[in-house]
């Protein structure tokens, strides 16, 4: 396998240290990434996670090059083997003829030097590749979630053609929650005898799995697991409405050398892209993640006009008029909004 | 000593559940609580920390009677004796014939319940003195830190004719920073053997402050944390600038019985206070403390606000054009602002 032309994207994020360097000249970026220029599409992944003054620029010239993507979400305990899954589903995928991103997001690590080294290593069958664009992600911006930049991110390798992108999330903590709120179809990952069944049922997986995947299928209990988490789904929950979608439980053995169920994981994803777009739910969660998408940029910009005015001359003003008896904290803040 | 009069209020919060249920009229309850009538002061109270509708109100009547109070803040890990240090220094303060309000601030514990049954205890000398205002708070609002009602209840009772209002909160995470936002002078209390003074330092805690008391001196090791301290601030900070409050470290030994050193204490605070207002120190505390208030509450109503978006017609619109291609979120959310 030649190492030229390598289409393994992972270069580290870096805080606004290349700003005001070199103009960006977006348009012709987007151009360049949408041939799948892998490079255009690493530059621009770094402009949207370095909050690069191009951002609004990239954001608008991405725009009517997106929305064809379908976006897969991989959660799971660390262990039960996400990573060899996500290369096994990227193989699989690829077999298909189809163009993959894969957004891999590690919420533990705030620089994921770790991660990148990791991706590298397993993701090596992919170098060289070009259908195939694979990004590490540093988690920043919410506290040990998501980073905020990981729907521009996607939108960046849905406008460069990818047919679906895969990302990829340790379960801990709200992630695998942010996780199916950013994907089309969410796959839960569980493995036997880790109890995964029951912790996903306490941090209310059950109700954000599209597709469960018993992976390492071929130890023991693996059968066990699959009961387990078929009586609780019989518990109830939105996915006992009729009509609705019944997240199927399927059994995987993904390593290094087998891909034993990845196909039927494949045909289960494509069964449920059907029924989202046939039941109008698709439609709704991409409105949904949009929706919530806009809320929290809104809201970063107002605290970003808050941060203007935070020890300014009007803050001030007020701040002694207040010391002074003469206002109060509330028609303060009422005066200072009317400033914005 | 009667039962009668009693002054100590530890009523527990609701959560709004007097909500509507009368009409409450606020200057009188202002006039009464500045006669030094306790259940005016308790009932104000209530009222910020349910954050009831009455709030501006109640803040905009106080105003004029606030700024003479001197806000005294205890902070010390869990052990130290932060309870019958403040009960002497409440002892003391009467001594002086200065009227004193207690904020007592667990974070730890969302409903104080029993923080409320500690101080019925612990204060029961000065139940039935008209002269002192204790109140239990509960930590809500921020993650773990003080009330943002706080500030509030600190109005109250500066108004209500405090000389010295004391809050105590368990050093616990960032609340000895938190309070020491709020407070004129910041007592950090340390005892033997702890290894308070590390903590204290790695916390950044020698850079909030203005006096440290070393508790429980007649124990083994007393001096040596005294020692540790005095290095630590040799190592600098801000007060080892010239004409910079360089803060003293007391020894005490409060208990039950004894109040050993607590005269010294209210004297060196006194001088704290000389300071503060000679250097101008004291007033850029209180305008920079009124500026953060400012700034928090704006905030929250810029919250509301969005609240009142999230789900609307208006913000769906926006999430289709986006789903669509047709306008990107950055775009989107300028325009929902636009709106607000």
């Amino acid at each position: 396998m030649s190492s030229e032309g390598i289409a393994v994207q992972t270069e580290a994020p870096t805080r606004g240290g290349r700003r005001g360097r070199r103009a960006t000249d977006v348009p012709a970026l987007v151009e360049r990434a949408r041939t799948g220029d892998a490079r255009a599409v690493a530059r621009l992944i770094s402009l949207v996670e370095d909050a690069s003054p191009a951002l609004r620029e990239v954001a608008a010239a991405l725009a009517p090059h997106t929305g064809s993507a379908q976006v897969i979400g991989l959660t799971g305990s660390p262990g039960v083997g996400k990573s060899t899954t996500t290369t096994a589903l990227v193989r699989a995928l690829r077999a298909r003829d189809l163009r993959v991103g894969v957004l891999a997001v590690d919420p533990s690590s705030p620089f994921s030097g770790g991660a990148l080294l990791g991706d590298r290593v397993r993701m090596q069958d992919h170098a060289g590749d070009g259908g195939v664009f694979i990004r590490s992600m540093a988690s920043r911006g919410h506290l040990g979630g998501l980073s905020w930049a990981t729907p521009q991110a996607l939108r960046v390798l849905d406008a460069a053609g990818c047919d679906v992108v895969l990302i990829e999330t340790v379960g801990v903590g709200q992630s695998e929650l942010e996780i199916a709120s950013l994907a089309d179809t969410t796959l839960v990952l569980v493995a036997p005898g880790m109890g995964d069944g029951i912790q996903a049922a306490k941090a209310g997986i059950l109700e954000v799995a599209d597709l469960f995947v018993v992976n390492k299928a071929d130890r023991d209990g693996a059968d066990q697991t699959v009961r387990d988490l078929r009586y609780m789904q019989s518990l109830g929950g939105r996915h006992s409405e009729p009509g609705h979608w019944r997240p199927p439980i399927l059994k995987t053995v993904a390593s290094r050398d087998t891909d034993n169920g990845i196909d039927e994981v494949l045909d289960r994803i494509e069964q449920h892209r059907q029924w989202l777009e046939s039941s109008g739910e698709g439609h709704m969660r991409r409105s949904e993640r949009a929706a919530r998408e806009i809320e929290a940029i809104a809201l970063a910009s107002l605290r970003e006009r808050m941060g203007d005015v935070h020890g300014s001359a009007a803050l001030g003003a007020l701040a002694d008029r207040v010391v002074a008896g003469e206002s109060d904290p509330y028609r303060a803040a009422d005066e200072l909004l009317a400033q914005l």
